[in-house]
């Protein structure tokens, strides 16, 4: 992680094999396996977190305590009240919390971010993601936490509003081992729903996202290189003439699609250049510890919810 | 309608453009706006009701009493009430209920079966399906009524245990108009779970399914007109290393893949080649009342956690 | 074929097969085996020619002598003399030669048009085709002859200057057989090519037309239902600045794609309507023997190359 | 480039940027502005030369005077005479030219190698290849030379026996500038034939290959990340029954596809180890001296046959 006004001058790792790694591709960066160093460091201003969930918080609050500005991997913490103490410490050293909400910071969801502000898509009917591959079993958390998070923090950048509730499915296929394919649904104000599918266990790697509105709708495919963000006029016909209608279906669609072409900017470097913009010119991050709160109290309920089999929890 | 050893020999319609376009399209048949002369026309054996849900009840009851056999559009009935009373009345008449459960006469489907059948795929882990599309907005039912009606017909044809219970979510974005989003998850024993994605504000078709099982895993894209089945090795990695998972993820597969060459015979031709040979020769249609009765009550439970935002309902 | 202001009264076939479906289809159509029928009867005013190509010349011409427009199958002839003397009987007998250039009339080629007659797409640099199948071996014709010429008649429609030359090559792999793979160019003024590709010996079904010119490029993909002709902003940068097309090749694209809505109208039914039409007031077929004749030379042309191994034809 | 048992010791490049980009990337390697450093230094066994094609014969020239082993970008040489006085030098000095032809080392064109030589596809019909794309206008070599070179170097790799004739056809667009659009027929004996359509004026990258044989066909897109090679049934009917032939049509294919899961290492990875190998243990490259020459014949009479309009050139 490196930007303009910034400098890596330090890496921190238990593991020697990447110790090794770090050392032959960094040239002239310190590498350790003490994390006191880090803290103790007076030239270093700001930590990135990239660690196992469980470990952020103690770490993440070590690094505030000794004043340092904070980047955390997602999500921000294993609990909402891990993330509340952060937040707080963050607030009682003046230091910032920038947490790792990475696809806020592509070409596509930014397009989408914009059209949605430009009230281009009209009043939003639902959000509808599909995020599935052949996984590694994490232990640490299940599927939702892993793959539904990333969704978590686009839908907390594009909708101002957050949700209400969550209901949440999940099976756990294997012996001791958590959630590996699982769904969510996100009830907000207004009838926008959100739909999140996620699993460790797909034949085929899928990250789809439909984005409907009253006026256009979104179809967002990660994995094409080309044509990642499509809009489509919408074709709901609510007159009486149900004879549209039926013209729609046989015309697969009503009017003209339209292919955005998106920055191809890398998202980590455009992030990275953020949190140190926010660091020296004493901004509030887009991904901010708050962003990363909201994010883990919505883990929380939806977790709730999933133990008990969809049954809805209130956010 | 028609086939070997059956023949169409008369057509009732209340729309006169549609009698009409029978006429026209079906000359030598008789056309008439009385549906007591298909009833009283003891020529007759068998009649086909294709009209809305609401009157599927009264309409096949009627049949059955004049001792005719019925095919009925899905879904059988309005309700597990009635439905049941049309397979009492069936049973009273020595009559056959078939409901045109049309997924389970294609070629996909029965190839899906015959590899469920065979232990191909293995102990099953869950079946994802996403039907999507710009849709008429009937008035009868909601998405889930008519769209994933076809996913239950399926899963009744191809898992022989039934579900023990449902968790529904949906959205019903117009005035006065029913669900037009909607989500359903159907949990089985062992661990099996069946999940459905049915929306008529899509402003691209999709008709995707997952089916993933411990040896084999399949992807059945019926929009696909070369390639709608395809059969992948399953790259779940429980042992303790987990490079390997890692090394999968890299590989983006595991194994060959394989495209199994399917039946093209329209699954309609199948389907009443099946229904008049049950009748002939006193033969258990696939998909008859009992199947029609099983996909009711499902919907039934469905629309009940639905109404309660995901609260699970015993099947 | 049926249009307004037409009937169709008589199908003369000499397959007792296909006269029997002809009956059964078409319920008040008068059948025959007997061609003259069709030349004697006074109410029939023009008379369609779907036959192997070389029929046509024998077919067409007794029709026109017997004084009745004609509508015939793709190629006009099988030599450009049969074609000019077809088109000199028409003239004499002041009748109308319509040829079945059906692509001409489908939404996508007139969208192609549209967009070049409103210079929309710049100066033109190439049109490049493939047309491959697992296609049935034809004995009459070659590849070119049954499936270049759709692209031979949809360059004469979209491009109003003609070929100058041509070059094609070609393998008849099955002994006496004719060319079942083979490519050709076409050579333009000003630089404009067009090469087509064409095979009955391909895996896949291919139908994909690139039209590149300076300020736009169409991908036209007749298999693509609901994106059949997408445009694209042209990358070409021949600024002094390499940086830039580099940067065109890491982006993949230089600006929006455009996804147009096209007519879904039948091409079939446009084009009967266009023929009736043209009879009732004396207008010119926009698919004339004149374009039928061209489209003959540059086939009788291509297949002297094809011969040579290539070496170039002027037509 | 790195592998087992060498070793990069120096970069000579004339550009200060690269030079600075190799000193921040490959620490502890010296670089240099002067390519005399590395004739002379005698720790120094190989060469790789990466450079516009009219350099490299006399920098290759050099290297092999001064007794190293050499790797060449390709082609080899701007002409097959520059070439033959390379093979000879090398002979001479007992030394290895190794071409950098990186596809033959590709995990998909050596499965489809392994599939000829185990007689998998049967009699070969065609090798039909298109790779397009938006590209940089070189000032050196013209589109066939630029990317038709990958095609024609996977053939000399794939078929044992070389071209007798090629007849090529390609425009230029751009003034001074040398044809940006081309296209390629090869002639092999028995009825096999290659056809490679490049340009640089493509909306779309394409990448794709068909490869027909008498018992399978393969499609090979290169672009496909997880589907790059598909093994098809050859559909072809010679029998006098049509109708078979009518139904493969219809049926769209006639047996299952099959897609086998490729080698996923890095190709210049296995074949900078192939490079030391043969260098080490006195072996022959898979892409050596000889092929490269094969591959500058080819593309020497290409340019002939293109100057010509498309007449057949012998090799």
């Amino acid at each position: 992680m490196t930007a303009q006004n910034a400098n890596l001058v330090c890496v921190v790792d238990k593991l020697a094999s990447r110790r090794k790694a770090a050392e032959a591709n960094l040239p002239g960066v310190h590498v350790s396996d003490n994390f006191s160093e880090l803290l103790n460091d007076k030239t270093i201003d700001a930590i990135a977190i990239v660690t196992p969930v469980e470990s952020h918080f103690s770490l993440a609050m070590a690094c505030l305590k000794a004043g340092k500005h904070v980047w955390v991997e997602k999500p921000l913490a294993a609990t909402s009240q891990e993330a509340e103490r952060l937040l707080a410490e963050a607030d009682r050293q003046g230091k910032l919390i920038h947490v790792d909400h990475t696809f806020v910071y592509t070409g596509a969801v930014r397009k989408l971010k914009e059209l949605i502000d430009q009230d281009a898509l009209g009043r939003l009917y639902y959000y509808d993601s599909i995020r599935v591959n052949l996984g590694l079993f994490t232990d640490d958390v299940d599927v939702l936490w892993d793959l539904a998070v990333h969704d978590i923090s686009i839908l907390s950048y594009l909708i101002s509003t957050p949700p209400t509730a969550v209901s949440a499915q999940g099976v756990a296929h294997f012996e001791g081992r958590r959630a590996n394919t699982a769904f969510m649904t996100l009830y907000y104000p207004d009838n926008f729903v959100a739909h999140i599918n996620a699993n460790w266990l797909s034949p085929i790697k899928i990250r789809q996202t439909l984005l409907a509105g009253e006026k256009k709708m979104a179809v967002y495919n990660d994995l094409d290189p080309v044509e990642k963000v499509k809009i489509f006029d919408s074709g709901v016909q609510m007159s009486g003439d149900k004879s549209e209608v039926y013209n729609t279906n046989v015309d697969y669609r009503v009017g003209d699609i339209w292919v955005p072409k998106l920055s191809i900017r890398e998202a980590l470097s455009l992030e990275t250049e953020h949190f140190v913009d926010c660091i020296i010119n004493n901004k509030k991050s887009e991904t901010d510890g708050l962003a990363g709160l909201d994010t883990v109290r919505i883990l929380e309920a939806t977790s709730k919810s999933l133990a008990a089999n969809g049954v809805p929890q209130e956010i």
